[in-house]
């Protein structure tokens, strides 16, 4: 079993620090992928906190991770080496569910394996991105068009198709209105992708203090919903929200700015139950759903869909001495707008 | 201005008299029903105990009614004296907003004009069915079909609109499974009307105690949620679930028993904020949704629906004078299913 360098940490309360890790021979179906970049997602430091529960120590978090085939199994068929490939939030499925023949591995109903603080059907706890090299079955492996670099790409692995799969379910395009609240990591690609799929955008924003990004994104509009007046002037407005705050918020008030029919999807997940007047939702025919990443198919359709449009995610990039520190400005939203780690400063002795 | 027999309320902790009311004479455009039947709908109760806010005292209940045209304004063109003909939730609605156009009256962005409990346009307050004659434009009046009876036909302008509409929006029919919360007023007519869309039936009660009557209605399954074997029975079963009961259930244990993509519609108004997990949604791709009556088109779609089906609801014909007596038993659920006033009682001496 190769050890690779890694960056881990051994416990909800700790700091993460450079380690090593097993990773697994690969089997006939199984790439190897040398790991370029790897990005930073809020809900890597929601699991290295054990905040979704006990996490698996030690973990390696990370799974929105973009790099080249360096190997392959005797009978894979999708990849090549050399590829540029790769992976986001699981790397297994149980393959057999309605779910998982439907193309919609992320509701497997027996559960998917998850890329990092999983547990493999064969019982063995995953290591995510924060690594120099991963191992992963062929099917749960993407391929990343030319037109996207690999840095950009990562992020799309996870807060791209999170974005675009309710986006898309929800039939945002030409003639729609659709709001995203919060312009972090998930909002500016919800931004991005609606406005390339042909809907009128707005983001719903604490403050102004990122508008100027925002309409450049492609919003067409921006409020701050501090503003009580935004709550008034937005009534009654939008075909389908988008909400990716992972901080509870008065679900009441935001519904009221739904049309008739209209969808306010969660993709954020708070720690604490969150709560709604009946009538919010009967007036109006309104709707409160959720929606979590995407399958392997619709992932691939996202990655296709943001070359041809000819956009990655909008990032800075960081070496993975500088993880704890970006988590600290995540937790501030003080990133534009996702920290991705170059993995080649893993390769290179620590800076601190 | 015509004065005509009424069973009406003086106050929220007051019970119903027999009062009269004023109706207003004709207009142009006016349809006068001469009242046979009304229905007892839960929201009568609610209403009338300014339970939904404080009410318009005095107050007379009732927006289930059936009966028949005893004159009709000079330019009335959809009906004729003679004419059976139903009116629901509402008496006039702005006609101008997107959603009055789009043929859904019941979401007026001004506001419509409830039959009982609201205000016309002109500032007069409105009374509902309780009564023996009332004055509705002619289109907000509703063909009742002759193979429907007048009685049982009076409980479809609400509860059987009720389920209709979310039925219909959310798709129930061959090959969906749909299941039922509550088997009263609008679960019974939830049964009968998805049974005959050809969906799968599943009613969800508290306890069997009504089992044989679901099966009759037309359910294919009946379960008892007390028992808690019944959450993990029939985990991930449901394309739809419609929650008929207005007090708060537990949301998060119904939401596990939506399949993929599946809703949670509920019709029913608690009078506390409901809470739920927003996993509950985000896993599944699940959908917490409202809905409220339906339209006058859809309205009459329903009737004739109905019609073609051969039912109407399953209901209990009281006198004017029971009608006290029967919102206890509304609240203590003692009913199969539906109350129906025979009008007749109010033109015939007080029997207590």
């Amino acid at each position: 079993m190769p050890t690779v360098p890694a960056l881990a940490t051994a416990g909800a309360d700790q700091d993460l620090k450079r380690s090593t890790i097993e990773r697994r021979e690969p089997g006939a179906h199984d790439v190897v992928i040398d790991i370029a970049f790897s990005g930073v997602c809020h809900s890597d430091i929601h699991q290295a906190r054990s905040e979704w529960g006990a996490g698996n120590f030690p973990m390696v978090p990370g799974h929105e991770i973009a790099g080249t085939v360096s190997a392959i199994g005797a009978e894979v068929s999708r990849y090549q080496v050399g590829d540029r490939v790769g992976v986001g939030c699981f790397v297994d499925s149980c393959r057999e569910c309605e779910n998982c023949v439907a193309g919609e591995e992320q509701y497997c109903l027996k559960g998917n394996v998850g890329t990092y603080n999983g547990r493999g059907y064969d019982g063995e706890i995953t290591y995510g991105g924060y690594s120099t090299q991963v191992v992963v079955n062929e099917n749960y492996v993407l391929g990343i068009p030319e037109a996207v670099a690999l840095d950009a790409a990562a992020p799309l692995l996870c807060a791209g198709i999170t974005l675009y799969s309710p986006l898309k379910h929800w039939q945002a395009g030409p003639g729609k209105r659709v709001a995203i609240i919060g312009l972090g990591g998930l909002g500016h690609m919800g931004v991005k992708i609606a406005h390339a799929m042909g809907a009128e955008v707005t983001v719903l924003s604490q403050t102004l203090s990122k508008a100027a990004d925002g309409k450049r994104l492609g919003a067409d509009h921006y409020y701050a919903t501090s503003d009580e007046q935004t709550f008034k002037d937005l009534r009654n407005q939008f075909d389908l929200i988008i909400n990716t705050v992972s901080a509870n918020l008065n679900m009441d008030a935001y519904l009221s700015l739904l049309r008739l029919n209209g969808t306010l999807v969660n993709v954020g997940l708070p720690t604490e139950p969150a709560s709604y007047q009946t009538f919010s939702l009967v007036g109006g025919r309104r709707s409160l759903a959720g929606s979590m990443i995407g399958g392997i198919r619709e992932t691939q359709e996202m990655l296709d869909f943001c070359a041809k449009h000819g956009f990655g995610a909008d990032i800075e990039v960081i070496g993975i001495d500088e993880v704890n520190e970006a988590y600290k400005r995540v937790l501030a939203s003080d990133v534009r707008f996702r920290f991705v780690i170059d993995i080649a400063t893993l390769h290179a002795p620590a800076t601190s």
